[in-house]
């Protein structure tokens, strides 16, 4: 199966997916991760910059990523924008891929990159005849995720479960360790301590160690 | 991988149902239908309860599902009926049977009947560790789903299209027909033609010819 | 009785109101239809752009739509557009026309066309005494509409039931077909089948052998 | 026309549909109104009763109310009456005097009274081909509507405004003042006063000197 | 000030409030506890019932809860009981200890006691004149919050974030265990592990280092 | 305690917040108001937007506000201005200022301006460990909240009551009043008699002469 995880900005592919990613790559599973944004001088230092997809590299080559793919649309303005462009480069993604799973970031999430990233995707994966999206699923972003006015469309309501147990939990928790520039000290909603405690609470919820949330916003099973 | 499908009334399954119980049994699993209430008399007639019953075996056998329960709840009461009596009934047939896929109806249907069964299998099919429920889903059902005062909290929204083609479709009609006593004519909802197009639409939404469409309400994986 | 039914791009109003606009048309009201989007080069090709618009004229002198007005705005990019412009052209069009019935794209349609086109009519038709508006509607495009994210506030819950019976969905289906470069072949959510099995559907809800459904949106009696 | 409220207790349809009641009488309407439960000793005292029935009675007689219909549920424990019972009762009301437009309480009330009322009117207003029903109307009162959790399915969120004018506003207050046993001093929400600012914020949110608001739950035109 | 803590059944109150109150106390406020319901023979066993109270004895007054208050309405059929008897008890008791805060389980909580509680103290608080209760906090039960049909009006969606520090957490965590017959292996829901993680998670959401999550229902400040 | 309001146009935190600036400021309080736009020409006039500007101050000089701040973003535009830099302005002030309490507009306002205003000030208000901000409230706007298309999450539904009473909703009207140029006849929303209406309205939900209705969004009790 070929997976697809669209992460606005780099990380939100592991404070989301990590696990899930780590047990997908596990059972030979392709994993293809792409990073819309990329920050731009004067907001962002080029050499953090560079710093940061070095970062996303080593964590998804640790993890077992097939590919990491770099978007170049501006950090922080996604709104600002053409829609057609975001939606045609993701579908260009989607065709060239064919993903059968795909990750999008919640729709509730208060980052308006989150929001973009995740209308665009549904845009690109529509249901047609021919394309290979059979499930799209948002994942939560601690620090994005829960922060935004609260309300019965924005909260993050999970659907699915899936266990991840604790060594696909440690290798999460090493992979975001690896991005070293974005990490931050517990309790800031960035660190592995949070990231523990989130897969503790979602897997407690269903009777597991650890687990990963998602809202599994469409399935289509074709075949006949 | 066995299926149980619930349904408050005789048809209900049927309605909701009815072309993916012969897709999944052409597919090799065991389907398993738990006839929830029967009506008493004075309010039905014995033998049409009766007839009601021989029409369930006949429409079931014909869709190939393995075994027909039969409960005794009262009709139209089961909201007087104690709950603890109706989880334990549900919860004793998920230890029996050991279903993964569990169908139920929309929790926000007109026949409050349709709301008690959702709520006493949600309680039957709590995440334990040791439950064999991996996926609930809920059916939408012509005549009682769409009819309640809509809002945010009632309305169907599914999530989950699964394609059953022209042949599982009249395989769905057909069954529908056996249940001589409960189908009525076009343009009423509980007609083959209402099937028909409610199929064909679900269908078309997601570029299929004819398609069920449920809303998965939880699903867990476990595993690790 | 006036009657404005606003179209994001040409044919969105078969899709959604043509069986109601030939039955009002045969009551003897006046139907307006405004087009508000152009495709442009290099997006879209000049050649299609003038035949989409002939098509658009041949639909609507067969429904006996008194008059197409045609807005000059870029197609896929209307969030782009200036909002003070877009609600002041609506209000123009409000105050020229005064209809009394207003129709519009639902809130939570995929295409951003359509929620930008919902939400600047909102503003054109704002309560006010001198307003002619007296009731918005709602309508529902297959194709975008239950295509988007589906929660509590994206998705359509139809309040409002007009039966179009065989003839007005014979007409319906006929004006679609005008629009041959728009049309698409079954199981195509854009197809003369489609557009059946939804009438159908929506009708068998309320015991009609067709209908359109809508959304109420408000409606303000006045009088006194 | 006629048209049909349906109160849970006497004063619910003075409250929420006093003006328009009038202003449909004085467009020549008829108007039934139907008091569904009576309070029983010791929970109520006999005189008690007694009198609250003649109120009820005197103020339809001054709004011109065609007949009121005196139902003999048990207040404060309908949910505790057979629902086959209480959807039979009113079933029964409809077929006799065919109302076009029904009124009943919000399903979000504070009291459960209230809702069983609105469930079991929907129950009986189903959208069958020879059902009279064509609008289903929710109307809000004060002291129980906007009292419960909050939340999305409970909110009252009108879509019709009519406009009472002045006029009707003011034999809205009378009426209500005739109910002597049950109105209270303002800031109590059953005072005349409140009565009077919730019509004047309803009115200015459309512009009109006063206004009562509701919401259109479902209407079907019929007709071909 | 006072505050009073509605529990379903005895730990309800821990793995909800557990921590606040340990927090309150030592902030020198009074805390009321009351559990609502019994269980009764043959559910539950004699001996079962008084070591359960015995337990919820030992843990409030580890707490230093001023009072425990103890009615016997039935264990798992609060609906069955007659609505104006529990809002009468729940009333009176309000009535009896003046409390400014409330706390309510979630009205979307999978258990229907649950629902019960929340239902009759919201009545029990209406919002007059004369009512103590200032602001009414809902809570969140682990192994019963997020285990029902998930919804925009089911979720549990705090506003409310309580910093309970570790130490706090630690007072929440040791009355649980002293809850011996309740308290279950991690990963249960029931479980001290389940507790703790669930605390830094809603900590982490606002960077604290561990909190409780409400969700404030309604808040009326008097005084003038 | 320090207090911020954040006004997208001048004389909407009259209109929302009036009667609870005032009731602080007898309180002792520090309240900051944030004019968040400017109209430009040839939308608007150079004198007038010095008159309302002018206005302001009278107004808030008459509440006793301590300090208006007059951003010059453009009016009706918002949505156009690079998020970074609306957020950047707003977390400059917060982090200027330092208020407990923040006051908001509606998120499902009509008017674009106030959405993006709400939504900027969440994220300038982050739950950082070092955000002065304990509080965020949104506020109703006569003429723009209610007016949008209705849905559950659009809709105000406030959680938090202020008694203002009538001395302090006499100052409230007296500051509109000294909004010459944007203030209406009855029955326009933006009357004195409407907010008369609306105050009275909220009180009488909950037994208070007038009071102000807010929806609390989030607050944290940090503290250990």
């Amino acid at each position: 199966m070929n997976i697809m995880v669209f992460a606005p900005h780099p990380d939100d592919e592991i404070l989301g997916v990590g696990g899930t990613i780590a047990k997908r790559v596990s059972e030979g599973h392709n994993v293809y991760v792409v990073i819309v944004t990329k920050g731009y001088p004067p907001t962002l230092d080029e050499e953090l910059i560079d710093a940061g997809r070095g970062e996303a590299e080593r964590a998804h080559k640790y993890l077992g990523v097939k590919k990491t793919i770099f978007l170049d649309f501006p950090a922080l303005s996604l709104d600002k924008v053409n829609r057609a462009e975001l939606n045609g480069a993701f579908s260009k993604l989607i065709g060239e891929y064919s993903p059968q799973d795909v990750y999008i970031p919640h729709i509730g999430d208060m980052h308006i990159d989150h929001r973009e990233v995740a209308e665009a995707v549904m845009v690109a994966a529509r249901p047609f005849r021919d394309c290979s999206v059979e499930r799209i699923y948002s994942y939560e972003t601690m620090s994005e995720t829960g922060w935004h006015i609260p309300d019965s469309s924005r909260s993050f309501v999970p659907n699915t479960f899936v266990s991840i147990g604790n060594d696909f939990l440690e290798q999460k928790k090493y992979a975001l360790r690896l991005y070293a520039s974005q990490i931050k000290e517990y309790p800031n909603a960035r660190s592995a301590e949070s990231v523990d405690s989130l897969a503790k609470y979602r897997g407690s919820l269903v009777s597991c160690d650890a687990a990963e949330a998602f809202c599994m916003i469409r399935q289509v099973e074709r075949g006949v």
